[in-house]
C-alpha cells in the first residue's frame, strides 16, 4: 500500500504498538485518534475476535480477515469463532470480508493486496482464492489486460458472493466480469445474480472443485460445499455466463472480450506461416468448433497476385510468408478481410518456425507486420504466437508478444487457446442476441 | 553450420560461382575437386533437377531437398518435376531427404538445420514439418530435454517414415522417439515399424491433420493424404505408442518419459501452497485420470508434526508452505514420500500465490526446496511452476523454471499439463508390461 501511494493516513498495530516502516504504531486500534475507515487484520485466529470487537467499537467501515483457521478448518474452535465473529460484525454494524482472504485491489482508489499496476481496466474479479486473485492479476497483466477492481472474498461470512456479483453487474467501471468460485451458500440467489449479471455483462466462471479430488479440497480450503459438477455446470449455462475450466482460459476469454468486437459466426480463415504450424492451427480451431470454410477462387487468386512463394498453401489455412514486404503482406490481407464468407482472422505468427532469418529482422517484421494489420482488419482479428525459446537465447519472441499485447491487441499464447476464447465469447454473444 | 562448428569442408555453389561467408564457390558441384558427402540443395524447383543430376554425377551420398513447390503445390509440373528427381535418385544411388524438408540436426556430428544447442540426449525425432521440428526442438530445450537427432524430412519421396522409424527403433543414442506425422503411404508398413519400435522403446505420434480442417491443410503441406482421423487413433493405440495432440504435449510426454521413473500407479499425491492452486490442480490431476487417495489419520500427524499453519489443507492435495525453513519442508516431504499408498507426487509451485514474500527470497527458498526435495524422493515426482509475471516484473520466476529444469528435474508449466503427461506414461508402461 505505501509503494501504491494510498493518500490516506496509515496507523500500524500490534502487541508492542511498533513503528512499522515508519508508520507510527499502537498497541490497539482503540489508541488511534480520530476515525479508521478500513482494517486489514492479519492477527493469529484466536486474537481475531478482541480485534474486530475494536472495529466495531471503532465504527470501522471495511475490515479484511485475512487470518486463516476459521471454520474452514478441522478445528471445533475455528467454527466457533467464526460464528462469534460474524455476530460482532452483524451488531456492530461493521463490513467483513474473508476470513481467509486477501482483500482488495483497486488501482483507481491505491488499495492493493500487491499488484502494483496503477492503470485501470474494464475487468472485475471476485475471487474466493487469495492466492489465485494475484494469479489472475498476473497472467492477465502480461496479456495487456487491466483492472477495475479484484476482490479476494475467501470464507464470504459477511460479504458473500451474491452481494459482490450484484455489485459488479452495477459497476460503471466494470465492462467484464471474472469470478473464481469454490461454493455458494444459497444456490438459487446465487443463480438469480449471476444471471441478471449475465444480462448486463459477461460473467467468466471458474469454479473450484469441479472433481471430486478437488472438492475435498474446496472444504478444506474455504469451507465450500463444492456441489455437483452437473449441477454447477448447468448453473452456469442457464444463466448465460461464460465457463472456464482453469486461469488461463479466464484470462484468454478476457482477453478476446477486452480486444475484439465479438466474431459474427464461427467462420475463420487461418493465416499463419510454416505449413506444419498451419495444419496444426487448423485442426485446433476445427477442435475447438470453429469452420474454416473454404477460399473461393478469386480470393486466391487476388492472394496469389500479393504474396506467392513455393511452399505457400493457398487454401483455408492459408500458409502465406509476411517477409516479402509490408506492403505486399498489408495488400494479401486486405483481400482476406474482404472476403465475406469468413468472420474472424486467427494470424499465426510462429518465429520458431524459420531459422534461416536474423531473429532481430524477423521479429521486427513479424511484429510490424502485425500491428500494422490489426489496424486495417475490418474483421476481428486476433493473433497466436509461440514464444518457446531455446537456452541461450535473447528473449526476442517475449518482447515482441508484450509489444503486440501492449498495443491493444488480442494476443494467444497458442492457436488452441485463441480459438477456444473465440468460440466461448462466439457462444456468449449469440445467447445475449438471442435475450435481447 | 559454419557456427556448429561443424569439422567437415564446406563449398558454396551458386550461379555465379561467388564466395559465400569465406566459402570457396563453384558454379558447379562437378568442379568441385574431391568427393562430396552431403549437398543441402535450395534452389528453385525447376532448377533442381540439375542440380540432383550432378549429385549423382558427383556420387554424393545424401541430398537435403530443402526446395518446396513440387507435389504438395497445385502446380501438375511441380507433381512431374518430383517424379524426375526421384527417378534421377533411384539410378544415381543417391539417398535424398524431403523435398520440403528442413534436414538434420545431429548434434553429436555438428549437423543442424538452426539449433545450435551442442549438447546431445536421447531424444530423436522425425517429423514431417521443418518448421515443427524446429519449434519442437526450442520448447523441449528450454524444458531440459537434449536430442541425439532431430530429422525434418517433408514429403517423403525416398528416405520414409518407415525407413525413419526403423533407423530410430534401432539406434542406440536414441532412448524416446517423437514423430509428427501428416500422412503415409503404406499404412501397413508405417503400422508394423511403429508397432516394432514401441516395443523397443517409447514413440509419441503427433498426427497433424487430424480434423477436416488439418487434412486440407496436408495436402497442401506435404502432399500427405491425411487419412481418418479413427483410423490414425486406432492405429497409434493398436502399435502401443503414446499419442500426442499438440507440439506442447509431445514435450510434456518427453520431459516425463526423460525425467522420472514411470508412475507405478496413477495414485498420485499433489502437494502445493495456496489453496486455490491446490484445489485446482487437484480438479486438473482428476480430469486427466489420476487418483488422489485420501491420507490416513498416521502419515496426516506426520506431517502436522512438521509443518502446521493456519490455512493449510492436510488431505489430498496438501496445502502446506515450504517457507518455514528447509529442514521443515524435508521432513513433511519425507513422510508423504514413505506413505505406500501413492506412487507419484505432483509438487506445486505458484510464487505469484505470496505477494507478501519478498520475491528473491521466496524463489531462492522454492528452487532450493524443490531441487532438495527431487533428491531425497523414492517415487517419481514432478513439478508444476506457473511463471506468468506482470509486466516490470523481474524475470526471476523464469530463471527458477530454466534452473529446476537445468537440475534435471521435471518441470511442467502447469498441474493441468504435468497430470497429462504421467496419465499418459503410465498407460505406456502398463502396456508395455502386459507385453513383455
Amino acid at each position: 500500500m505505501l509503494k501504491f501511494a494510498f493518500p490516506g493516513q496509515f496507523y500500524a498495530v500490534n502487541q508492542r504498538g511498533a513503528d512499522v516502516l515508519g508508520i507510527k504504531g499502537y498497541t490497539s486500534l482503540k489508541e488511534i485518534p480520530g476515525p479508521v475507515d478500513f482494517v486489514f487484520v492479519q492477527v493469529p485466529v484466536k486474537a481475531s475476535v478482541q480485534v474486530l470487537k475494536d472495529c466495531a467499537a471503532k465504527g470501522v467501515k471495511l475490515v479484511v480477515l485475512y487470518t486463516a483457521g476459521f471454520s474452514e478448518s478441522e478445528n471445533e474452535l475455528g467454527k466457533e469463532l467464526e460464528q462469534e465473529i460474524l455476530s460482532i460484525v452483524h451488531q456492530g454494524g461493521v463490513r467483513l470480508l474473508g476470513p481467509n482472504c486477501m482483500g482488495v485491489y483497486n488501482p483507481s482508489a491505491h488499495l492493493t493486496f500487491g499488484p502494483l499496476i496503477q492503470e485501470s481496466g474494464p475487468v472485475g474479479v471476485m475471487c474466493q482464492s487469495g492466492g489465485n486473485s494475484f494469479q489472475l492479476v498476473s497472467a492477465a497483466s502480461e496479456r495487456g489486460v487491466r483492472f477495475s477492481k479484484v476482490i479476494s472474498y475467501g470464507n464470504a461470512i459477511d460479504i458473500n458472493e451474491v452481494e459482490l456479483m450484484e455489485y459488479f453487474a452495477q459497476d460503471p467501471d466494470t465492462k467484464i466480469i471474472i469470478t473464481y468460485i469454490e461454493g455458494v451458500r444459497d444456490g438459487r440467489r446465487f443463480y438469480q445474480a449471476l444471471k441478471s449479471a449475465s444480462q448486463i455483462k459477461p460473467v467468466i466462471v471458474l469454479k473450484g472443485g469441479q472433481t471430486p479430488a478437488g472438492a475435498i479440497a474446496t472444504l478444506s480450503h474455504t469451507s465450500s460445499l463444492a456441489g455437483s459438477n452437473q449441477v454447477w455446470d448447468s448453473l452456469i449455462k442457464q444463466a448465460g455466463a461464460i465457463q472456464a475450466n482453469n486461469i488461463d482460459e479466464c484470462v484468454d476469454i478476457a482477453v478476446a472480450l477486452s480486444f475484439i468486437k465479438p466474431p459474427a459466426s464461427r467462420r475463420t480463415v487461418v493465416i499463419g506461416y510454416g505449413g506444419g504450424a498451419t495444419v496444426q492451427a487448423a485442426d485446433d480451431c476445427y477442435r475447438a468448433n470453429l469452420q474454416l470454410p473454404p477460399i473461393p477462387a478469386d480470393i486466391k487468386e487476388d492472394i496469389k497476385k500479393a504474396i506467392s512463394f513455393p511452399g505457400n498453401i493457398f487454401k483455408n489455412p492459408l500458409d502465406i510468408n509476411p517477409y516479402w514486404g509490408l506492403e505486399k503482406a498489408k495488400e494479401a490481407f486486405t483481400t482476406v478481410s474482404k472476403w465475406d464468407e469468413a468472420d474472424v482472422i486467427v494470424l499465426l505468427s510462429t518465429p520458431e518456425q524459420t531459422p534461416f532469418m536474423p531473429r532481430d529482422w524477423e521479429y521486427e517484421v513479424t511484429t510490424q507486420t502485425i500491428i500494422e494489420w490489426a489496424k486495417l482488419s475490418t474483421k476481428p482479428t486476433v493473433l497466436a504466437m509461440n514464444v518457446n525459446t531455446m537456452p541461450g537465447e535473447d528473449g526476442l519472441a517475449e518482447k515482441c508478444f508484450n509489444q503486440i499485447a501492449n498495443a491493444g491487441f488480442a494476443v494467444f499464447p497458442s492457436a488452441r487457446r485463441a480459438a477456444m476464447a473465440l468460440e466461448r465469447v462466439y457462444r456468449y454473444n449469440q445467447w445475449r442476441k438471442k435475450r435481447s
